[in-house]
């Protein structure tokens, strides 16, 4: 009767099937080589952090005795309060009027995914979204164990022809419309209403990820598919999308702060969701959240917009100058992703392992991104983190590689 | 076509109808009136807090370029290695040796639960627990709609008879064997070697909550189920207890960091989920609690029980002054709860009602803590939050209450 290791596999539940390591992950592990020039990792640049801010806040919360006990102690799983206004307040600036009882704070937007496919998915629900879309939300979906539908081209104009919206209908959506993970791409106006007739048409529930939205840098902003929502129904309360934020981008990921924004009937059904999952955010963190962003967070992201924007002006320059022909990309307009389609044949994972190997530079390849049907010759680059000398070289690097392998 | 607020029901998962809205966590919100003398909250005195050090932690952290971009920036799904490695060594001197590859950090122990819940139940799966059992484990469990076995009279020491075991095949054994929340009760040596046996004879994992077992202030130390079970089977590796720890009670809940200790096998499972559900613990935090508990853990200690169990023999004694005859009560050597048991035909929720209109004091009904048969004249108290002169007023009260009632 003793177990031995390997009963360990024969104890999980059979969710556990569906959940395996990410490849991006367990890449990044590997990428610590300080002579690798990375286009990987998807993180902000720690330099655009506000530290001294941050370190304000926390001396300042810290130093006062009945701040101290109270951002110390449990709190409730809804979220800090203020923070809640505050976001609703700004929510409602940005074209979606809503109260603090339409926010919940998560660790993250991760745990807004998590704690929606919680609420929203059984086994075997359909979930459409982008093609690609983004790995981390697939992640928190998988153990719910849903079906992933590809949106096909057209089928935002209505075009997606009668087999595609039957399975549709009933389905949860989710899309990234501002500067999305993987491709830098956004929605367009008429793209954004095309989607919500879809979903009105099929009775389907959206989740909107904003997690880029405040890092526009080109272009004119566009409203939500949550604004868009509220406008046609009335109210937040009436409208079918719920909206994920964080400010994991702007702030610091490591607070691990992010909100989600919806009709106060489903906030209050994730909330006990949120309660049995991990009672509640940090509340020192969350604390120390509003305290910054009460303090001039519009000039902050006017400092992040400007830095970001130059690092892709630098990469679009570079892909210009170095890229041979074959290979097209995005053109974001805000965020940290340029999605690179290579010529037919070609193969982002092989091409990964030659980039290490031979040039020592490094990108995410594009497969793992993918739903339902994956492509190969594609991959992603993100410009947040190297500076320009190492954007230039890089790809130079890699369109050199390209050019061989090609 | 337009959604009605009330479409959102129908929106919800079927697994939705098992989470319900604590009433425990319902009632506090109730309890902020300054003049009601309240034994409800399970939570930690905010004035044993290690303010100044950890405020020291920030600081320094912060202070220094290098780690201020490390303690803001995103990190790994496992956790802080040094804080992982401090953990190891505390729990191999604790009689469960152990090394970094066998903890992840969580958020609390109360996602420690979510994830283990994750990992291990499937629908109609059997979770065995004590009767009472932690309230918040059910939340954590419900979300995967597992059957729920109350473990009988005599089980431990193999009289809980063939039908009992025959349910117990393959189960999942939940069990906090130091000062249980809500009993505040142990399970002897024998009782845990028994637990051990019955999981051993019936292939039951067993889950181990930890949370108080620093606190204890009477009496001496118990091994671990984690414990005992590596010294029969020789190595965590083989051991079918996973076991979960967090800072929460001894250094601040709302940093919000628990962990859970098993083979390497099921934390890197664990790791997985943990990365869908939330990407990591806040960094910053993390990094905070391993500076805090490296400057001398065993000394903040000293001072918690100290003042926790000086409260425990206030409660004590304030019971045996004014309780009438017919109640009961257990006498824990740790933790921060004591269960009463009233004459039967009282029940907790409308002693409850009655205590917070007529004597302005509060408790919390033992009704929820029951997982598969409930009982109703019983309720918790904690003894953690009031004064010694709170205390013996607010037992006075409720003995008055209860002999009227009787």
């Amino acid at each position: 009767m003793t177990p031995t290791p390997r009963d360990w596999a024969a104890r999980f539940s059979d969710r556990m099937a569906r959940v395996r390591a990410s490849e991006i992950r367990e890449l990044l592990k590997l990428l610590d080589q300080p002579d690798i020039l990375s286009f990987a990792g998807g993180i902000p640049d720690p330099e655009l952090f506000p530290v001294e801010r941050i370190e304000a806040a926390y001396r300042r919360i810290l130093a006062d005795a009945d701040l101290a006990r109270q951002a110390l102690q449990y709190s409730v799983s809804e979220g800090y309060l203020p923070l809640r206004q505050w976001i609703a307040g700004r929510m409602t600036r940005d074209g979606m009027p809503c109260t603090a009882d339409n926010i919940m704070l998560t660790a993250g937007s991760q745990q807004a995914l998590d704690l929606l496919g919680k609420l929203l998915l059984s086994a075997g629900d359909t979930v459409l979204t982008a093609r690609p879309t983004y790995l981390g939300a697939l992640q928190a979906f998988n153990g719910y164990q849903p079906a992933y539908l590809d949106l096909p081209d057209g089928a935002l104009s209505g075009a997606g022809g009668e087999a595609f919206e039957a399975r549709c209908a009933g389905a949860v959506g989710y899309f990234v419309p501002d500067f999305a993970n993987p491709t830098g791409r956004s929605l367009t106006l008429s793209e954004r209403e095309g989607l919500l007739d879809l979903a009105d048409r099929l009775d389907m529930t959206l989740i909107e990820e904003a997690a880029y939205r405040d890092l526009r840098f080109a272009g004119e902003p566009l409203p939500t598919l949550l604004g868009l929502d509220i406008a046609r129904t009335g109210s937040i309360e009436t409208a079918r999308t719920l909206y994920c934020g964080t400010f994991s981008k702007t702030l610091s990921p490591a607070l691990r702060i992010g909100w989600v924004c919806g009709a106060a009937a489903a906030i209050e059904k994730l909330v006990l969701l949120k309660q049995g999952a991990d009672l509640h955010v940090s509340t020192i963190n969350q604390m120390v959240a509003h305290q910054v962003v009460s303090e001039g967070y519009d000039q902050h992201l006017g400092r992040l917009r400007a830095a970001y924007g130059a690092k892709r002006q630098a990469l679009l320059a570079a892909l210009d100058r170095h890229m041979p022909p074959g290979v097209a990309w995005s053109i974001p307009e805000g965020g940290m992703f340029v999605w690179l389609t290579l010529p037919e044949g070609l193969d982002g994972k092989i091409l990964l392992e030659r980039a290490l190997a031979e040039e020592r530079v490094a990108f995410v390849p594009g497969e793992p991104f993918f739903a339902e049907v994956a492509s190969r010759n594609c991959l992603r680059l993100s410009y947040s983190m190297p500076g320009d000398a190492d954007i230039d070289e890089g790809v130079r690097r890699l369109g050199r590689l390209i050019a061989r392998a090609g």
